[in-house]
C-alpha cells in the first residue's frame, strides 16, 4: 500500500486509529477526493451517534471520560468528536485542543478527535458530518460533544441519533430553559453534578416542566430526565441504559433510517445553500436535480453533482 | 398623504411612532420598496447604537427600562430593538413579545420593537440592520437587546457602535468567559445585580482577567468593567457615562465611520452569501461589482445591484 492512498471502507475498519486518523486528515485537506469512501461509509452505518451538549462548565468532559471507560469495559468501541467553538475574530480555535480527558493511546477501540466549529455559529463544523459518517461506519458508538450554548443544540440534532442535553443544578427555571431554545430537542436531559442534592431535584423538576411545555412535537419518545454525579455509578448505568433504549426505540419504530434520511436532506440543503445561496436552492427546485433523493442516495454524492452542474454568471 | 405611501426621511423624523411603525411594517413586508428610504437613512445617521447582550436572566430588560427612563429624563430620544431568539423548529417566536418592560405610550421619544431572530443562529434578524438604520436616522440613542448566549455577541458587534456585555455575579470563572467566546467583543462589561457584594467583585475581577487575555486586539479603547444594581443609581450614572465616553472616543479617533463602513461591508458580504452562496462571493471578486465600496455607498444599494446582475444557471 502506498502511504498516500485513500483507504477504502474495509481498510478503514481494519486499520485502527492510524487509518482513521489519515482519513480524517485527508478529509480536511481535500474532501473531494474522499467522495467514494464517504459514499461507502454513508451506506454502511454501524454506530449509534450520540450528541452530548450543554453549556460550558456543566461537566461534559468528565461525563464523556466516564462513558468511554464504561463502554470500553463492555467491549464496545467508541469514536468521539469534540467540537471546538472557535473564535470568530481570530479564526482559530480559542482553547486549542479542548479535549480535557485522556484515553489509553494503546487502545484501538477508542478514538478522539477535536474539530473546530469554523465560521458556522451553530457550533458544528462543516466537516463534522463527514467525520461522523466515517466514524459511524467504524465504531459501535460515536459521541459528539458540543459546547451547547444557546441554539447550537439544534444543530447537534442534525447529525446525531440521540441528543443528550446536560444541565447543572441551579442553572435556571423553566422559563430560562425555554428561552435558551433548549426544550424542544433532547431525547435525554441529564442533570450533572447531582451530588448537589436538593438543587439537582429542583432542576430535574424544572426540566420536566420545560420539556412538557414543548411536547406538541410529533414523537412518541418520552424524554428521559435523569441525574448523575461523577461519584454515583448507578446514575451512569441508568444513563447508558437510556441511551441504549432510545436506540432500540428508534430501530423498532423504523425511525432510525427516517431520521437519518431527514438529516442527510437537511445537511445537503445547508451545503447547497452555503455554496450557491438561496438563489441556488430555488433554482434546484425547478430542475430534476432534486435534493429530496438525499437519504437513499448519499448526500455527498448529490452535493458533488450539484457542484458540477450549477454555475453563477452575470445577467 | 395616501396611507400606503412610503415615508421619506423627513416624514420619518417628524412623523413620530406612527410613521416609524409603518416604515418597519413595510420593511418586513416588502424590503425592496424601502430601498430609497434605507439609502437616505443610511447616509443620515443620528444615533449612537448600543448593543446590550448577555445570557438569559442576567437582567437586561430591567437594565433597559432604567436606561430608557434616564435617557428620557435627559431629553434624549430612544429607539429599542429587542431581538427575540426564535425557535428554529417551530419557526415562530418562542416567547411571543418578549419585551418585558413597559414605556409610556404617549411619549413620542421612545419606541420599542421586538424582532424575531429567524433562521440565523447568530441571534440577529436579517432585518435587524435595516430596522437599525431607520431608527439610527431618527433617535438620539438606539439600543439593541439580544439574548447573548454563546457567540451571538459576535453578531451584535456587527450592527452596533458600542457593545455592552452583561454578566451576573458568580456566573463563571475567566476560562468560562473565554470559552463562551465573549471576551473578545464588548466595549463595556457590566456586572448586573451588583447588590450581591463579594460575588460581584469576584466576577468583575474574573472579567478583567478574561478581557486582559484578549487584548491583542488592535484597539486603544480600554474595556470598562463596571457593576450596577437596580437599586444603585450611581452604578447607572457611571454606566451611562461610559456609553457616552465610548461614543466620544469613537468620534474623536475617527473610528465611528471606519467601524460603520466595516459593518456595512460585512453585512453586504453576508447578504450576498445568503443569496448566492460562496460561489456568488467568489464570482464577484472577478467583476467590477466590488463589495468594497460598501460603507461609502449604501450596502442596501449595492445588494440591490448584485441581485439584479447575478444569475444561477445550469452548466
Amino acid at each position: 500500500m502506498v502511504a498516500e492512498e485513500i483507504p477504502d471502507l474495509e481498510l478503514l475498519r481494519k486499520g485502527g486509529k492510524l487509518q482513521l486518523s489519515r482519513a480524517l486528515s485527508l478529509l480536511e485537506q481535500s474532501p473531494a477526493k474522499m467522495l467514494n469512501l464517504l459514499n461507502d461509509c454513508y451506506h454502511a452505518p454501524r454506530a449509534q451517534v450520540v450528541g452530548v451538549t450543554g453549556p460550558p462548565g456543566v461537566g461534559k468532559s468528565t461525563l464523556l471520560a466516564e462513558l468511554i471507560k464504561s463502554y470500553r469495559a463492555e467491549g464496545r468501541t467508541v469514536g468521539v468528536i469534540a467540537v471546538d467553538p472557535s473564535s470568530k475574530k481570530s479564526g482559530g480555535a480559542l482553547l486549542g485542543d479542548r479535549v480535557r480527558f485522556s484515553t489509553d493511546p494503546e487502545d484501538q477501540g477508542v478514538f478522539v478527535r477535536s474539530m473546530a466549529a469554523r465560521e458556522r455559529l451553530g457550533g458544528l463544523a462543516d466537516l463534522t458530518i463527514a467525520a461522523m459518517v466515517l466514524m459511524r461506519a467504524v465504531f459501535d458508538i460515536v459521541l459528539i460533544e458540543t459546547v451547547g450554548v444557546g441554539q447550537s443544540e439544534t444543530d447537534v440534532s442534525g447529525v446525531t441519533d440521540t441528543v443528550v442535553f446536560c444541565v447543572q443544578p441551579g442553572s435556571g427555571d423553566s422559563l430560562q430553559f425555554m428561552k435558551a431554545g433548549i426544550a424542544e430537542i433532547p431525547h435525554i436531559a441529564l442533570v450533572t453534578k447531582a451530588d448537589m442534592g436538593k438543587a439537582a431535584e429542583r432542576t430535574k423538576a424544572d426540566l420536566r416542566g420545560a420539556l412538557s411545555l414543548s411536547s406538541e412535537e410529533s414523537s412518541d419518545w418520552a424524554v428521559k430526565v435523569l441525574a448523575l454525579s461523577s461519584s454515583d455509578k448507578t446514575g451512569l448505568e441508568g444513563f447508558m441504559t437510556a441511551i441504549d433504549e432510545h436506540y432500540t426505540w428508534l430501530q423498532s419504530e423504523g425511525m432510525l433510517s427516517v431520521q437519518r434520511h431527514q438529516q442527510a436532506k437537511q445537511w445537503l440543503r445547508e451545503a447547497v445553500r452555503d455554496l450557491f445561496g438561496r438563489a441556488g436552492l430555488s433554482f434546484l427546485q425547478n430542475t430534476e436535480l432534486s435534493l429530496d433523493k438525499a437519504g437513499e442516495i448519499s448526500p455527498f454524492e448529490l452535493l458533488s453533482q450539484v457542484q458540477q452542474e450549477l454555475v453563477i454568471s452575470r445577467r
